[in-house]
């Protein structure tokens, strides 16, 4: 390597549902240059999804001016089962990935040692390294986008569990014959608190046609299938009280598993990232209040603080490339 | 120490909703020895549960004929929250005891080193050292008793959390606006599965008085509070469906939960102890069924195995004393 100081940089990249992002990152965790592309669909076959990230891969090094040797590895978030000796995507629910060699296919095409991860436990890591929960070596973090992703962090260390599944709290059961869930089940908490959950709502109040919901029809232009997250949450910064009310009802129920999870397994943080975390207090709020409220033993125990991530979309790749770097830098 | 070979004994205690068990345990944790007593009910003063555990400790190792000096220390497992440091309990629900700084208190009128575990924890610790999960760095237990008690060993060592608090399982909230629990939430997994619930059905059918229940009605002899766990589950082993019955819909719940806990821990083996737990398969058969039905990512995954607790009543205090053991033996 021909950088005198620190550690050389690492590419980070984070295959989420909708988008892959990718990144070059330094020691500190300032991200060099970054781009992203969209996800192919479930229908895609698996290579097109290679195809993919060894573009976007290939371009970062474009824009961050560094050769391939000049990085030290690749770090790759995925959304889904990564296999305990991390060589495997088991299993994507957004992707064609059946028990997708991943590392080593990666690694050949881009010819540098490649880290695989699961997207949430990376930017749970990179939270802890770097984000909302900088020094605190217990961390558990849930993003709420298209699902609930989780991750966690224990003494200092991501936790994967015995296959390397830990973290799926999206499916924990929150209601015993609940919503119906695309992993099979029914009542997943992702089907009560995600980005996916504030969409349905507010779509369905701009179908309702009330106007109670006039400001959220404005904004979709009366097309419920228009609307997305963003306008949601700019219309409750806004002060508009039916896109306030979604978002506090997600609260509440993010609110109500937060209380199971920190029961269980007692963290010194909750961060909360994804794209609802955009609106802040709007839901954080009702979450901490339901929190508070629920937690077991309350009164005689602290309540861990809930805090808005700090990295946004970067946290996946930021976290992915942090631990490629780990994991190719000799311990002393 | 006179004792040439191996480490000396510990002594283990246990205070458990109802019983105090001690007992004193090798280092191969067999246990030389054991007493109980009733444990003193939460409106008795603090000093008074010292004084049982006092009068245990000495009881025991009269009968395992040690001299206090001829035991490394005391390893105490308390139902309750015990703080980080784990000089002192915190919150005990069944008993009196609130910031009580157990540890020195016992030290002091033991003259002997003491160490504080919750008992859940405790029991855990028994279970992947000499019982269920012998092997298994990865162990998740759960007791069903009075209540849900939960302990969680990762990576080879007892997970207690950011301020001790680890493994609250029985108060996370299955059923929103479920059944009230004397926590003060409601729908707390242990109000649907725990040795309580077995009672509170089975008398509830007593009291109904239908045919369907003549057989638990007879082995209470028509008093449902003269009912108690022992005579449902030796019922449902002689084969009376509504004995079954009652354990089956306990052992559908705990396995809903175990669904909630394997999807976010992915543990390497559960294993359920407590009262219930004698009821083996009547209990255990429908929990694996319905963690297998309701496991996030079935059918891309394996399913941790849920065994029966092996070391029965005394895992607690097996478990303590080599809590106890660990803590005063200098590591190399």
């Amino acid at each position: 390597m021909s950088r005198a100081a620190g550690a050389p940089p690492a590419v980070g990249v984070d295959i989420g549902g909708t988008t892959v992002w990718a990144g070059a990152v330094e020691e500190s965790g300032r991200v060099l240059a970054q781009v992203h592309r969209a996800t192919p669909g479930r229908s895609t076959r698996p290579e097109v999804v290679e195809d993919v990230i060894v573009s976007a891969v290939r371009e970062v090094l474009l824009d961050a001016r560094l050769t391939p040797d000049q990085v030290v590895g690749v770090g790759v978030g995925a959304a889904g089962f990564v296999s305990a000796d991390r060589r495997t995507v088991l299993f994507a629910p957004h992707l064609s990935w059946r028990d997708e060699p991943l590392r080593d296919r990666l690694s050949r095409r881009l010819s540098l040692p490649v880290t695989i991860e699961n997207d949430a436990n990376a930017a749970a890591w990179a939270e802890h390294r770097f984000g909302a929960g900088q020094g605190e070596s217990r961390l558990l973090l849930v993003t709420l986008g298209t699902g609930i992703g989780g991750g966690l962090v224990l003494d200092g260390r991501v936790e994967r569990g015995r296959h390397g599944l830990c973290g799926e709290f999206g499916h924990m059961v929150m209601v015993p014959e609940g919503r119906r869930c695309e992993c099979g089940n029914r009542g997943c908490w992702e089907q009560y608190a995600s980005g996916s959950v504030v969409l349905r709502e507010a779509r369905e109040l701009v179908r309702a046609g009330g106007p109670y919901a006039a400001e959220l029809a404005r904004r979709c232009g009366g097309l419920p299938e228009d609307l997305d997250g963003p306008a949601v949450t700019a219309a409750a910064h806004a002060g508009d009280a039916a896109a306030q009310e979604v978002l506090a009802e997600v609260g509440r129920w993010l609110g109500l598993g937060l209380a199971n999870l920190v029961a269980a397994l007692d963290p010194g943080c909750v961060v909360v990232g994804g794209g609802v975390s955009a609106a802040d207090d709007l839901v954080l709020g009702p979450a901490r209040q339901t929190l508070a409220r629920h937690l077991t033993g309350r009164g005689h125990r602290p309540v861990a603080p809930v805090r808005a991530a700090y990295l946004g979309p970067s946290a996946g790749l930021i976290g992915a490339a942090d631990l490629a770097r780990i994991e190719q830098t000799p311990q002393v």
